[in-house]
């Protein structure tokens, strides 16, 4: 594997790697960690690799590792935003896979734009939508799609963080990463687009529903903020499914506190992500039911998704390199000539990309039309 | 005290009274508590009433007591909604204070002319928005006051139940009692009126915000129901506060998961009715607290609201009492001729009931218009 | 009714009045609420008696109530340890009902020389053990009962408190009253006589376990204080069942911390008194279950010892008045002339009171004999 | 690094192999996987070694190893209890640094045997009590050391497990792996051993108390065996301060609750391994607080063992890495000549070792002793 992005100091390339790392399946060889070829190189010094392999730009390390025999299987990008797309579109062309940080690329366009290169290029993209990782999150899926919660009625997503709140009395934008509030380097969001997008990708992969209209209301309460660091939606999904869809980052002292609510007809479902080894059932009228991961009566991804027996608590880091994992096997069947198993494989794709844009635009143009219902574009 | 409605079988007439009876205070001595004069006498015989006192009409039983030296100090009304008002204007104007089962009335136009014989009669008027009777309420309300909280930024306040989702597979309106499923004696809105409103008046009890502007998407999930079983609202508060509240009747598995959550610059707290005695106290960057009911650090009103020693838990009957010793005290007040305390008294009023039938109207409009903003219209 | 202590000021008298009272089926019309005749008076005033039938002492009361025609049904014993004995004593000889709170006695001799008394006299002894008027508590006992556990193997029931910790460094003994420090008052065991004993208790009604043999550890931490404030007890229970009682007063932060776990070969259950309302069910490869009182899949004890529909919650007051209730039942039957109902009443009796005196001295025993094994007495 | 032991199929090698990889900094080179050379062959090729460095048994990977001149700079010993001592013996004499799972000797002979080996080597010699490697742990133990809970007074640690629970119907020892029911292979215990010395090194840890005195009721409930598959314990700790030591294989549907309680005069603690991202603080009166890893008011150990912000759930496999890296930190240290950090370095010891095998002994000591209370022999 290499790196594009995520050198000293970076918080998500460093959980990249971990993640990577873990199983021992991954070996980082290679990166372009820096726009500083000193800071690339220092950080290829951390990170124990060949001083010949740790590249001054991502375009340099394309044409050197294309050219190698023992060229890299594929590579992350952990860059800005605005750099996904350029970065995993000269990747895609020089012929290797990626595996790609979300949001996807800086706007709707360039999403649909990436997932035509993909598809041209015949090759693996994940993008790292890692809370679709956890073991629990799986079996939800499961559960869902084996009827087990019977007609969907209602679904509520929430993603509430607290971060970005101790700037609010005008100590200026602080905490919030500069880039992330700036419009050109972020995009047309930052809240939804950060978290808010998680919270949407939770529900399509758990109910496989869609927002056939989404009514949104972002806010910038950080006073002098381009970009709003709170929202909230109403939701009208396919098949006639009703829910809300809200993220923030000034919900003073909420951390992760991402979560799902999924109401059917049969049972309905709840999974909070600061507690990701426990799915809580719920039923008219027998009790409630928790499932734990790591016990034997979890269905089969769940059981695939873990690494330890139950009660030995797995959490972020596992989850993610549980996407690793499955675009790793992706990469390999391919490396091997093998196709795809049954069912296909379980990670993010480019379209899973390309529908996070469409929320997020849809979003934006939703709240500048002062919340009206909009349809999303892709 | 006197009784209207509530005789055998009736669930909320019986709360009434283990509420009223709990603290010895109060004396349950009259009643009308059928429409059909045999059943009522059978109910005054369960509650060990002298039969004179039991009443074949509520027209009967305020002409009557009105007339008697040892006339009842207030009218306890728990019949079904549609004939709240003309059962409060029948007592106020013979000259009895009331304590009101929610919603106060059927309508708004009902609300607002209730508030005028109300003002006129002089009495003592009060509407059992019983979760504000929980003593961690009070806390969170003194807390917000108190600043403790910095400036409000965004509110979620939810009541999500599923008791009424086994009928959504044509199985007909089952569990839905079929008055609350009939607009004539509900009113405008089954869930936003039954439970939304309690919501509503708890975002208003704890943070003193109103409704500005309100985009409400109610549905009637039920086969054949003329009235909404969930509704979801996006809400613009007073003073730049957002937030949302919504609530549900076919939340399959929830049970009362009435709950709120209050994001301040400086502190936030998350409340939960089916977690009574605890108050949650969340931080930018410093341990979260839990505060509970019973311990010396508490504020005046939450002691004052409190039976016993911290951890011997409280429920829902002694809240509900508490907002019947409030109410008695103010009755007790006028009877002796004394003057309100310093504060004034803390128990929902007419005031509390309008703004909770502005809120169902407000609610029901915006659904109409495609979740229109709307503004509650008192 | 009528009450023997509990005037003005005293916590667990003002719970028994509220637990009697909530249910509109107990009327308080007599009391010797204080050896101060003063004192009694003015708190019969507070509870509105007549003051014909507040009495000076206890032996008055008893003989001037047993000369009445509309003489009370029962009396509620609810002064210091040390006079338990001899007020039930003067009660029942008197011809009265009892209802009586914990420890029974000062001493086991005492227990079992009452028993005799109670046997002789023909009249109902209710002892207020009110932890097991808890709903989920019955549900346990029934889950039990039935089978759903399999054969028991361990039991761990604790019961920590913190109360008293203030005092540990050399302020004297504080906030533990002072009656309960006195051995002649209090008996040979605070800390497992005032609630060690309820820990012991919910072992027994919900299992039906016996202790065979216990080795305790008593502990007095607290400087110059003659009784313990905290003990740690190992115990073979009958049947081959091992496990564990502690109790303490000096867990600082705990409040009312008394729980159970009872660990069968099929499954097990898990109850906490402060969040009484659940039932933990934990399987060997199922998922876990929580059962919430309320709802129509508990069995008909827990049904019929609620009094709201499901997450309206419950607490301490309304087990308490579950007790009474009880044993108002049995009373009523007894004045009635009916026999007992098949599966007899749900109370504790005067046997529940012996086998927690004969807990007590086993306790002090084995404690003053370095934590030797010994039988209980009785 | 080498491992012996832990090849395919092994739970507590691959849990080794995933802590050493996270962080990318410790790389596994050389190993003698099983007592069969063809099946060390298989899994050393499923971890990618070179085949001259998988051996056939741990004797000859320390005679080759030593005499490479890239040797391994560490070794990790997997392999079944009884088998800890002389591998342990073998690599030290052979001049490597230990890495080594729990309990680390048959025998507590064994164990004081090894420390002089230890001592005598200059090696490092790490234990792997993992549970001590969890970032809210440390902060429990430097809150302890702070004095924040001021003078100790009772300690309650328990590791309640059920997965040998399916057995005790008869169906022989099925789901304890065979060898830890046997003596010669697992030692004199096997609950105490394999959990319970988990939660006495936490009590250690810590809290920094020693047993003085321990009395032990260890119990085999499964038929036929002859190790113990439950264990409580009362102890006196050094300092006057009381408590328990329990643990359990037979606590049907528990899974790894492994929790400890410290009670102090200040303060009170309460950490629960299944939700390790928390610790509770309990105060006599003042509300309780949350501790939450990855929060910027944590101290520095803490801080340091964590990987990822607030609310990125870490668990079992970090805290497993923290020791592994702790040991390597110390390692590196000694290889490039680097005297200890001030404070030394934090990573359980062959003293620790020491102590876990005298707590094993003396339990079953006290227990086939009827409990009696006895003194640990180092």
């Amino acid at each position: 594997m290499g790196m594009v992005g995520g050198g000293r100091g970076a918080f998500i390339g460093a959980v990249h790697r971990m993640a990577a790392n873990l199983d021992g399946q991954i070996e980082l060889v290679a990166g372009a960690f820096s726009s500083d070829p000193e800071k690339s190189k220092l950080s290829g010094e951390d990170f124990f690799l060949d001083a010949e392999r740790v590249y001054g730009s991502y375009a340099e390390m394309a044409e050197k590792e294309a050219a190698r025999e023992d060229k890299i299987d594929f590579v992350t990008i952990v860059v800005q935003n605005h750099l996904h797309f350029a970065v995993a579109k000269t990747f895609l062309e020089a012929g290797f896979n990626v595996i790609c940080d979300k949001p996807m690329t800086l706007t709707l366009e360039q999403g649909l734009e990436l997932r035509e290169i993909v598809a041209k290029s015949g090759k693996v993209f994940c993008l790292t939508h890692n809370y679709t990782g956890y073991p629990m999150v799986k079996e939800a899926r499961r559960m869902v799609r084996d009827g087990e919660l019977g007609r969907l009625l209602k679904v509520v997503a929430e993603y509430p963080q607290g971060y970005a709140v101790g700037d609010v009395e005008g100590e200026g934008q602080g905490k919030i990463s500069n880039w992330r509030a700036d419009p050109k380097v972020a995009g047309a969001s930052n809240c939804m687009g950060d978290i808010g997008t998680h919270a949407h990708n939770l529900v399509r992969y758990i109910t496989g529903l869609e927002i056939e209209e989404i009514a949104a209301e972002l806010t910038a309460f950080i006073p002098g903020r381009e970009l709003d660091d709170d929202g909230n939606c109403l939701v009208r999904f396919t098949g006639g499914v009703k829910g809300l869809i809200f993220a923030s980052q000034i919900s003073n002292g909420d951390e992760n506190a991402l979560s799902i609510r999924a109401y059917g007809t049969k049972a309905s479902i709840e999974w909070h992500q600061e507690d990701p080894n426990e799915l809580i059932v719920k039923y008219a009228n027998a009790p409630r039911k928790t499932y734990r991961r790591g016990n034997d009566y979890l269905g089969s991804a769940a059981a695939a998704n873990s690494r330890t027996p139950f009660a030995h608590p797995e959490g972020f880091i596992e989850a993610f390199a549980n996407i690793y994992l499955a675009a790793a096997g992706a990469i390999a069947d391919q490396l091997e000539g093998k196709s795809a198993p049954e069912g296909g494989y379980d990670f993010p794709t480019v379209d899973d990309g390309v529908a996070g844009m469409a929320f997020i635009e849809a979003t934006v143009r939703s709240s500048q039309n002062n919340a009206a219902w909009v349809k999303p574009k892709a």
